[in-house]
């Protein structure tokens, strides 16, 4: 069986949200959770949820790294930290994935330190799966693990979009275009200049430049940009969705008419929320390192954690990495404590 | 009277809706309009509107840049464009202000090369008022004139976005953010990082850091950006507005019920579709630049150019920049052509 390692202190919302979302997981998917988290914390919740299921085994770490914390300090000071636990675990071979909703920085400071990164791979790129029109999923990278990039880790970045899309979501040759201020070859940075010309000669189904007019009408399936421009545009995307649907939520609560029919129109709005929010894919996979980690949002709620670790599980079903002693928990779920 | 030279052959709309939009302004408002463009499309569309109206002076230019032409090339090329002529007004104290919605990177271009650069401005950014979650405007420059910024030029933007909303919007101090993937100071690429203690230093109204989450919410009322996130910032903005917008319509429309009820529901969307158009401000000011010029969006319809003259008298009557020779036209409307 899949082992799927979770860190139950990551997040806004954690410790319940992140317990209920692996409880869950592990009652309603066919998977084991290794609960990564203080002993106390562990006990206290497995106790309340009256819960003894074979395939839930705790794991204790006995520090947390806050949601502030710098990555560098984390990682010296808090060996036995939750996500330090988390990637411990899949390093030995012991979960197949690790998911965690806490300190990004962090996260990907354990990853690269334990991990390594993939032949290939200079850098970590976190990966985003957003809706498009087209009703498609996309794929953009980096959107924090490398806000300052040379042009062959923009040109890796494209190359490993393009793998994750092709091998866990079976796309086929999928389209990448590189983000800029323009279509045409010569517009960006000096970078992004020269990441065109070795993306165009990389062998990927490289389109061309791409703006960001065209990032939600799903132009292409993998969006190459560093860390800082990823992230500026994701979390803006986030935010203006989120403030358009609270202006429309305003809007019809303070008309009378409108609020007194809300039967007729409510279901339709509900299902546009639905397709624009940008947190309900369930989680951003680091790649480029040695390692299935997936991040899932800080505001993550149990539903979100439920939807990462399906999206863990179907990285480890198509193969993304492939650890070298699969399936050690599945041979009698060793208690690592 | 203030006198605005319009380029009426820009935009993808043009001549016709820039004409249209022209002429509404000019029998709207208190303002001289100079028409720029080919003379035999200036007799076309005046002869059509049976117009002869003492605040409408047609200059001739016999040359039009393409909207995908390069800067360069439309330069050395095309020094009789309507984009070249309408600067060289501007320049010449002709005209006190020039709008159009023509290629951005030739106007940029000639606006450098003729106006030449404000004191304490290297660099000329294109700015972007929009309306936040706030219900404010708020500023975010530069979105494309400067793609590769130094962190000097970033001190700068805070330095002119600022003093743009103190002068021509009356703001009190106003709050003065710079775009990071981090709110923390050690937070960005390098440059962001230098710019950060360059905006500590520089007396300005400076908040921080702020991250793509605060764009719409209005946590500041400029937002420094390099040229190239800041371009990708605004059209990933307007495409993702427009689309769940789009995708609003679809659902509504596919249900019978909200159909035979929109009646009810239609006037509160229609005021977020409203509050959320990041087209409806009306132009782009080029700030840096020793004149008053405003770009429209490439798509601009009359109603935008309207507004586009609107900011552009504005930034007149605030005395953003003050030409040597104001109201030479108004003693008598020369014709220039």
């Amino acid at each position: 069986m899949q082992a799927v390692a979770v860190d139950v202190m990551g997040g806004d919302r954690a410790p319940e949200e992140i317990m209920q979302g692996a409880l869950e997981a592990a009652r309603e998917q066919d998977v084991t959770i290794l609960l990564v988290g203080p002993q106390e914390v562990l006990d206290f919740h497995l106790k309340r949820n009256g819960l003894a299921s074979s395939n839930l085994i705790p794991v204790a770490a006995s520090q947390v790294v806050g949601m502030a914390e710098s990555p560098t300090d984390s990682w010296k000071d808090k060996q036995d930290s939750s996500i330090a636990v988390g990637v411990r675990l899949v390093k030995e071979g012991r979960a197949d994935a690790f998911l965690s909703a806490g300190n990004t920085g962090a996260i990907v400071a354990a990853s690269l330190l334990m991990l390594g990164t993939m032949e290939g791979a200079d850098r970590p790129a976190i990966s985003s799966l957003f809706t498009t029109t087209q009703g498609k999923l996309a794929l953009v990278l980096d959107i924090g693990a490398t806000p300052e990039c040379r042009a062959t880790h923009l040109a890796q970045f494209g190359r490993l979009g393009s793998d994750f899309m092709a091998k866990v979501f079976k796309y086929d040759r999928p389209t990448v275009g590189l983000l800029s201020n323009g279509e045409e070859e010569n517009k960006g940075t000096r970078v992004v200049k020269e990441a065109h010309q070795l993306l165009k000669k990389s062998g990927l189904n490289f389109i061309g430049n791409i703006e960001g007019f065209d990032v939600p009408r799903g132009k292409v399936d993998v969006i190459v940009t560093d860390g800082f421009t990823g992230n500026v545009m994701i979390k803006l995307a986030e935010s203006l969705s989120e403030s358009i649907f609270l202006s429309l939520k305003q809007a019809l609560g303070a008309s009378p008419v409108a609020r007194a029919t809300k039967m007729l129109w409510g279901p339709p709005i509900r299902s546009v929320v639905r397709q624009w929010d940008y947190s309900t894919i369930g989680g951003a996979p680091l790649l480029g390192v040695n390692g299935n980690i997936v991040m899932a949002h800080g505001d993550s709620s149990a539903a979100d954690i439920k939807d990462g670790i399906r999206l863990a599980r179907q990285m480890i079903t198509e193969g993304w990495v492939v650890h070298k002693e699969p399936g050690i928990l599945a041979q009698g779920g060793v208690h690592l404590t």
